[in-house]
């Protein structure tokens, strides 16, 4: 096993790309990744994508990127894991650098979500959670995470109005990332009266639907330090998983994969939740914020709504959030997102978060959670002096 | 890098299984697969699929599949390379435990294809081919072949009857395969008549829609001696890619990823054509039989015919293939297909094959197939004394 490092990274901007295909998008973010780099041929492609063939009906989506990126007949395939399809291609990369089998991989993100109506989409996104038990029942993918909202506001006496503060903070900090879908700060007042979609989960609580892609260059240490500039070594790679229903969870508002997949990832790390600068997490949801906060240990069980109030997740907090917006306000092409939240944590890394720049920030953590917390993801990257 | 074995093997008969679900099919093999180990606690599930969300609306199928398998908690994702997406799993949890980055993986290939109606699977299907360019056209995958075929009689002046004994050996093989879907021999006559699906591609030049499943254990070699029994090595795992359309290749009749998909995998395992005992490749149709055989270098071009017709496809022939009924016969339930290949390589090698035993096999390969040819997965098994 040999120390992994981000070599280079790119991603498109997040939003409805009417004029961009699925192959175009991932195609711009390899192409742009390698550049950053300065490498042109990697030896592996890994793909993350959880909708093309029920979307775009395009699957083989490994070799389709790898030919449009211009690297045919380089080793490349598709993983899945629902949402946290992207930062498992990430994690299927660093395993092939770690362990010496490639020098060079690509990992990309890519999500094409207009490419199905609204009904296909929802529908399609229902794949993430239990077919049989939960989506042929007619619960939605939003609905499940509404009653995770209200058990949660039920057990520890919050009202919807007291996770405002997940959406203020991940819309002020999008208005200042030229990639983000939703490029406008927004109230707590226009937060208490958003439409509703499931109740207690409004329009504000929810991440949009968007089209994006994102890629990064990984490679062993030593090339990174050859390359120059900032060193990114990926301090930390696991993941972990639960039921896909709710139901079969003995308590829903601790989603083990989440705990798990973090005390792995610290292990690795040799930290603690004290020593994170920056934590990318899961804001497909408010309550999904929360749950993570408490989960990875940044607040104790019902605290992690609290840590919001008590403005200790903006820029300037204890744990900054959402840095450049989240899934929230960034845009969550599912599939893809994994790898936004590692490219805009490696920009704070390097320094290059523009106006969202943390100061003096060297460790931080990412987390990509597909379905309701069934397959978990977690990263930490460390700026090398 | 260290030597990876194969440590236990499972699979279900591939058939219409209308009484089992997916989760049902890949739990079986995957459970079944840790018995014949004889090990509880892997650390990696990496499930081979490509139509679970477009025919069953269920992704997230790593993660459930671990659960239903008893295994929840541990890592597991899905991986996607069209019809190779199978060896492509198991590529991967090669490359973790490999690599060292876990003990013990499990690698489980699953499609339940009964789940859609005849229409909404070939529609699903047509997702290995390119969407923009090729099936958004109106072609089909049966199609696409039907055109390889037809450019190989006429360049290299074999009729269609000249296919034959693809399938005769297929049917032959898996007659005496209690896990194959199709088990009776048929004629050279029946092929010669069989009804045409897309000329001259008929009915037993394709293999048939199924569901089923099938799992390995893998774990490192100081293991697999201290476990006991037949030691399989996995002496080679390569994969390559190729445009996926078909018009996009200078020349069509040459799969260049078959051909560097082979030749990194005889690089790795020091080895060439002339050592293989059996190669277990992807008859999808007959006509990709012939191209495997030539790219794989069993035949030189427009030479894979011949093979067949001088009968050095058979159990005693020079180049023994599909030995337990192939794709055509044993069935190809698509994602399931490269794990069926590298478990009946495996049940050869341990000598457990049967009435359809090679005698003295040492070396075995495999070679699994995503699209027309656009990613190639191929395995070299090795049975050490």
């Amino acid at each position: 096993m040999r120390d992994v490092a981000i070599l280079g990274l790119g991603q498109t901007p997040v939003g409805e790309h009417w004029d961009l295909s699925l192959r175009d998008l991932g195609a711009q973010a390899i192409v742009s990744a390698l550049k950053d780099a300065g490498i042109e041929a990697p030896q592996l492609l890994v793909v993350g994508n959880m909708l093309s063939g029920s979307l775009s009906h395009q699957e083989n989506l490994g070799a389709l990127l790898a030919d449009y990126a211009g690297l045919r007949g380089i080793e490349a395939l598709k993983v899945e894991a629902a949402c946290a399809s992207g930062a498992m291609a990430v994690r299927m990369a660093y395993l092939a650098v770690a362990g010496g089998m490639v020098d060079i991989a690509v990992a990309c993100g890519v999500e094409k979500m207009t490419d199905g109506s609204s009904e296909e989409t929802t529908t399609a996104l229902a794949a993430a959670a239990d077919d049989l038990f939960e989506s042929d029942q007619g619960i939605s993918f939003v609905a499940l995470n509404a009653m995770l909202m209200r058990r949660y506001m039920h057990e520890f006496g919050y009202r919807r109005e007291d996770f405002a503060e997940f959406a203020v903070n991940a819309h002020r900090n999008a208005a200042r990332n030229p990639n983000a879908m939703f490029r406008r700060p927004i109230t707590p007042q226009a937060f208490a009266e958003a439409k509703m979609i499931a109740t207690p989960i409004s329009l504000l609580d929810s991440a949009g639907i968007g089209d994006g892609a994102a890629a990064l260059v990984l490679g062993p240490m030593d090339l990174a330090r050859r390359l120059g500039g900032a060193v990114i070594r990926i301090a930390a790679s696991a993941s972990a998983t639960d039921s896909v229903a709710l139901h079969d969870r003995r308590d829903p508002l601790e989603v083990r994969a989440i705990y798990l997949s973090a005390q792995r990832a610290y292990a690795q790390a040799g930290v603690g939740p004290q020593d994170i600068d920056l934590f990318e997490l899961h804001d497909a949801f408010t309550i999904m914020s929360a749950l993570s906060l408490e989960g990875a240990g940044f607040a104790p069980r019902g605290g992690g709504v609290r840590l919001a109030l008590e403005g200790e997740i903006g820029l300037e907090g204890r744990i900054p959030i959402s840095t450049m917006g989240g899934l929230k306000a960034r845009g969550h092409p599912v599939g893809a997102t994994g790898v936004y939240q590692i490219v805009e944590a490696a920009l704070q890394l390097r320094g290059q978060a523009g106006e969202n720049q943390i100061p003096n920030c060297r460790l931080a953590m990412t987390q990509n959670i597909g379905g309701s917390g069934a397959n978990v993801v977690t990263h930490i990257l460390e700026r090398l002096a």
